[in-house]
């Protein structure tokens, strides 16, 4: 029998790659708040994070072997620190409660491998280890949600697999306040202005989707299990040097440029060296990813 | 003229002992939601900390150079998440942003060096480097609370003083559930049954709280800032050690033994070398801080 995996957050932009990635393999039971279901093979349910009531039917109605937690309901540029306690840190602790309550045996979450470290003076990239000093409301409440699910790990036993993300982009991804890539490539697509915070000089490391949950799917199958894990590509790109790979790519276009922006962290570069031990993988060059990237969004808006 | 501290929670254990160091140097204003103004010298304040508007009130009234926030809603072993949160964590990030909309410049933060390290097997102790993985809720909020200190920092450059407490033992201490010295001296002078967790190996470090005002004085006036510092002994004492130095000072007491609980760090020493490099100070040994403890509880119960 397939192992069920409880996906919350399924139809966002990561959630989606997720369940393409993993529907063949595993019994996925897709939770989201978002009202269409976009043509599921997968039971899916309509609710809501911050009622523990909707998470509670879930464990009451389905022996559930793994939950993986996507959903965030803010991004670093709100800031919102209100909402990021109620309905990220409060719901994900509820959550916990649950799996306790259910004897759900294990959690992934996706944590913030761009906000958490904070600003990363090191040539080498940050690893698990560097010191957390986020400069965002929503990189501190990743980082408290991580200190939980290790408290409910010491305590009560319940595994988990923290995977700390960099900027990952790619098809599916459709936001239009985070995530540079797509949504410079969406402005280009549909002749909108583009503006960017700063010299350009802003480095990120960028990981294209597929592959990231191509790792997250290694991962899962390999039972990795009370780790903390960077998944990013190792490898910094600026934006002026995106900027260019783009307009290679695609041809001219006007960028419109604004003061920078305090929460922006200057350089964050993830050291992959501990996921590189775990498992194989080889990542989409950048070019490449940019190229479907855009292939996708066209399709989508022209 | 004097410089102006906001001491809040002036009327708890900790607070109390600041007043007494500081009451001849700095003009206190003493703000706490208990109703016993205690004789005070100082403007005494009665407000609650979790209202935004009577914090504010403070600030529209009075110009202050440092808050020095003292104030903790819960105890490790409570371990409430929600109460640790709204009132803890949410009140906090509340205070910063009055801070920075009446342009406070500093704030001194009461973090604890107890629980915010989780378990340390480092024969050093904990130095402030140390990697934090709280094994309560108490813990994980303070690790929050000084990240987001941090962030306002950053952000809006308000100047802080994080303090990394171990275990304040002392005068003026009336907690039944905090604090082993206290409770088990108060227990013995009331003729009560005392209960320790486990088999008394639980190794901690305890620091007599008048040697802990002198350091946070000495620290105030240097304008330490922008620093996260561990304020303890550095000594590790179990508590079967601390049963016999008061069977020796007292005489024998009977002990009820229970089972050890999940929340309780096996050993938590603070390296206080940093400390130590700021400023000079000399500790009370802890057969005196106990037998001037003792002291203090008899003329309170006896």
């Amino acid at each position: 029998m397939k192992n069920t995996i409880l996906l919350l957050g399924g139809l966002g932009f990561i959630g989606q790659n997720i369940i393409e990635e993993l529907q063949d393999e595993y019994s996925l039971i897709v939770f989201d708040h978002s009202k269409e279901s976009k043509d599921l093979k997968n039971v899916y349910i309509h609710g809501d994070f911050t009622k523990k009531e909707d998470i509670e039917a879930v464990f009451s109605n389905y022996k559930i072997d793994l939950v993986i937690h996507a959903i965030s309901t803010t991004i670093p540029a709100s800031s919102n620190t209100v909402l990021d306690i109620d309905s990220n840190l409060t719901s994900t602790i509820s959550l916990l409660e649950l799996m306790r309550k259910y004897s759900v045996p294990k959690i992934a979450f996706l944590s913030s491998g761009g906000t958490i470290y904070g600003i990363v003076n090191n040539k080498n990239g940050a690893n698990e280890d560097y010191p957390t000093h986020p400069i965002s409301s929503h990189g501190i409440i990743k980082l408290a949600i991580e200190k939980y699910i290790y408290l409910y790990h010491h305590i009560y036993h319940i595994n988990y697999l923290i995977l700390r993300l960099s900027n990952p982009f790619g098809e599916k991804h459709l936001s239009d306040k985070q995530g540079f890539i797509n949504v410079t490539l969406k402005k280009i697509i549909k002749k909108e202005k583009i503006t960017i915070w700063g010299d350009g000089r802003i480095i990120r490391d960028y990981i294209y989707i597929k592959d990231c949950t191509k790792i997250i799917h290694a991962l899962i199958n390999k039972n990795i299990s009370n780790q903390i894990i960077n998944v990013g590509s190792g490898q910094g790109y600026s934006i002026n040097e995106l900027l260019l790979i783009m307009r290679n790519q695609i041809g001219d276009f006007k960028v419109e440029i604004k003061d920078a922006r305090n929460f922006d962290v200057p350089k964050i570069v993830l050291n992959t060296q501990r996921l590189r031990l775990l498992i194989n993988f080889k990542l989409t060059p950048i070019e490449d990813g940019i190229k479907k990237t855009y292939a996708w969004l066209q399709k989508k808006y022209e």
